[in-house]
């Protein structure tokens, strides 16, 4: 039995049936056995698909005949309204940080660095090394890749305070991109309908993480400097709250950096409170005149659970990145991880260890640097000659952003749809405050491509800025 | 400033401290620059890094030295029992289906095809070329590659039967492995607290997807031939249940295979009673002495909820599968999936559509299905001679597993051990049960590595058997 001409002939039978009548004859067995040049076992097979499948049926002595088929039907769900119920969260649509952009507008909008600053060589070097190796068809353990494990444990010893015990390779669960991590985070140390404390504004994706968990989002302001201590004290106070999420370094989306201080009050205000501090360190590989300096390294009480990406410096294409956990918590995350996809693909595993050990790595991260700092720049002074307007509370140290206050009274979604018909994509800011937006900012990414677009950019979004206010 | 120097100098000092006694002090900034030939500035940023860790401090005009350090204590994570509180589901440990096993033992508890099933020359060629296209480096659509989506969609239409809709590209959701998908259909289609009916025995992925979805599971008894209308129809009427996981081909664990007519009879049910069927199509690619024949195939009417694995067939670091859903179900999936995972890796999702496109996975799929039916034949052969008190329901016509019941009183657990010291690993049925189990059952794959010891895997479960009646 050739299962490959009977469903050759299945394709070409099923044209024929498409264009003949309802209740038409089909050819006799035989002459389909002449024509498809098979067996006639094969021509019965094929007869059997089509009788399964409604298309024909037999009437024994008489012959085979296409069956009268129902004419489409407009396609009507209505049903689905009571069978779905209201959803438990209503989760908002995907954010502007991920559209595509065209290549001839100026994408000031985008959460990801362009190409040219992603390790191309470094990235497609690694894949093709991983293809020929023995993750490409193994089954990864549901923690990770012992390699990788190792690896980033290593990465946040090496920063860890004197007389800090460091993580060992066993408290690193690797994930599928750090946003599963937040998931699996809210959804395991959180639970539905618990207090978590966020702070405000802070990155789109933990707080639709947050929504997806069902957990109930208390906003925590957080300025150029981070969380005020006394201000962190009393939400955890008033709310019971067990968790804070936070990113200390080139927080997205102010860029703010906090000092070893804050950082040092923060955790100790966590620490009275019994509670754990969620810190995502999304720009790790970003620091510009800075050096990232993760909370995690302070502590080894089990109070910090650190998340670390990889997508973005990597590759969006290699959804790698980890938690670091100690204790129970560890545990929760990682049961939640099993159920959530069990494990991570070891053939991306595999790549991104590759890439994040070649010494070409490093370069290639001074090189971003060097890159980002004259971008950072560039689209500063951009917006001080032409978008004055545009109040710039920090120049980032790090990170991939921008976050600009704009005079009191801007609509901003009536400015980015101005900007938007100017050929220049902006990020409205109220997609990163967790309740009502603090007042009219945007975020501008530079990291985007074509950066010599900036001070066009610039002019567009200034003139923009001008039209709204009158 | 040189980065890699300065960091070098950092890590050789961190060594010279560990041996050092505290308060000890250091070489003087002048022999450090000779020692290891870096200028000034440089040594002056390595023993900055070592201030800022704690290791070293400096007193001007004295010289540095180096601090003392904590005692490393022994870790308590006894205070996150409190912030964790009572977790809302007590997800099961993974399954034994999960376990690695050494090359000694005789691995019949495995899900998972061994190596030698596996089309490694179709992954190791597709990995490569993926690793040279654009897909190593840019970001998928959240709902997937638009031409991946086509061809699960195009997959499922082909089987449609006659005058039914097939499924457009769009109603295709993408997912790294389904797993991920029954998360997100639990989560997003039934929610919190909501009854989900579910075949009993199931697999056991599902029941832990269930359980962390906080959904509350109703079995519904499934034989050899799926489960009655009359009880499912039941079963719906006392829980107001909207929603049905079932598996209708070559079911995990019990192997069986759905008529037509009883596709025919369950789908109506599920529509009477305006809810879903999830049709859980883990086993499309194995099918033996029969072909797969989809559910949804009868449906355009968005009651199907549709879910097709790639990952078994093709290769476990291939983490690609889909979810077809119509209508707002669909919509809320994809939501789902965005707020967990954002997308998935498109250099997985180009080397996926690359093998299955290939001609030569149409051979490797025809070959594999002889491999199984030898397999299957083999064990089914060994069970009858060596271990008859393992009653098999039936021998299915795909798949991977066969399901015996032992008789009545056998201690499962005291029997895998039994045999697990003679080596060889079963899998006790409970897995598969959401509730109690309905008796003393295993399953048994005959996928994993080495048939030609079954023989000898079957006499010594047919002797442990033995001991353990006595």
């Amino acid at each position: 039995m050739n299962h490959d001409s009977s469903s050759r002939i299945v394709t070409q039978l099923k044209e024929w049936i498409a264009r003949a009548a309802p209740g038409a004859r089909l050819p006799s067995t035989r002459s389909l056995v002449a024509e498809h040049q098979a067996s006639p076992v094969t021509v019965q097979k094929a007869l059997q698909v089509l009788a399964a499948q409604g298309l024909i049926e037999s009437r024994p002595g008489v012959g085979t005949f296409v069956r009268e088929i129902r004419t489409a039907r407009p396609s009507d769900y209505g049903w689905q309204t009571a069978a779905l119920r209201t959803p438990h969260a209503q989760l908002r649509p995907a954010s502007t940080a991920m559209r595509s952009a065209a290549n001839d507008v100026i994408a000031l909008h985008s959460g990801y660095p362009a190409r040219e600053l992603l390790p191309e060589r470094l990235v497609r070097a690694a894949l093709t090394r991983a293809a020929r190796g023995d993750a490409a068809l193994s089954r990864a353990p549901a923690a990770g890749l012992p390699e990788l494990q190792s690896w980033f444990a290593h990465e946040l010893g090496a920063s860890m305070q004197a007389g800090v015990t460091p993580p060992a390779a066993s408290d690193v669960v690797v994930l599928p991109g750090t946003q599963s991590g937040l998931s699996s985070i809210f959804r395991s140390l959180v639970g539905s309908g618990q207090p978590l404390l966020m702070e405000s504004p802070s990155y789109w994706g933990a707080i639709l993480a947050a929504a997806q968990a069902g957990v109930s989002v208390v906003p925590v302001p957080s300025g150029p400097d981070g969380p005020e201590p006394d201000g962190l004290d009393r939400a955890f106070q008033e709310t019971g709250a067990r968790l804070f999420y936070a990113q200390a370094n080139y927080a997205n989306p102010t860029g703010a950096q906090w000092t070893g201080r804050r950082g040092e009050e923060v955790l100790e205000v966590v620490r009275r409170h019994g509670a754990f501090l969620v810190e995502d360190d999304w720009a790790h590989d970003f620091g510009i005149t800075s050096a990232p300096s993760p909370v995690a390294a302070r502590d080894d009480s089990g109070h910090v659970v650190y998340l670390r990406s990889l997508t973005k410096s990597v590759s969006p294409a290699m959804r790698v990145g980890a938690v670091i956990a100690r204790g129970p918590a560890r545990d929760r995350i990682l049961a939640d991880r099993g159920a959530e996809s069990m494990y991570v693909s070891g053939v991306l595993q595999a790549a991104a260890l590759d890439v994040v050990t070649q010494p070409a790595w490093q370069t290639h991260l001074r090189s971003v640097r060097h890159q980002l700092q004259s971008r950072r720049d560039l689209l500063v002074t951009s917006l001080r000659e032409h978008a004055p307007q545009a109040h710039l509370t920090l120049v980032p140290k790090g990170g991939l952003n921008l976050w600009a206050r704009l005079p009191d009274g801007t609509d901003v979604d009536r400015l980015s749809a101005d900007c938007e018909r100017a050929g220049v994509l902006i990020a409205a800011g109220m997609e990163w405050f967790p309740a009502e937006p603090a007042g009219p900012f945007i975020r501008l990414n530079y990291a985007g491509p074509n950066p010599g677009a900036f001070p066009e950019g610039a002019r567009v979004l200034g003139q923009a800025i001008e039209r709204n206010g009158q």
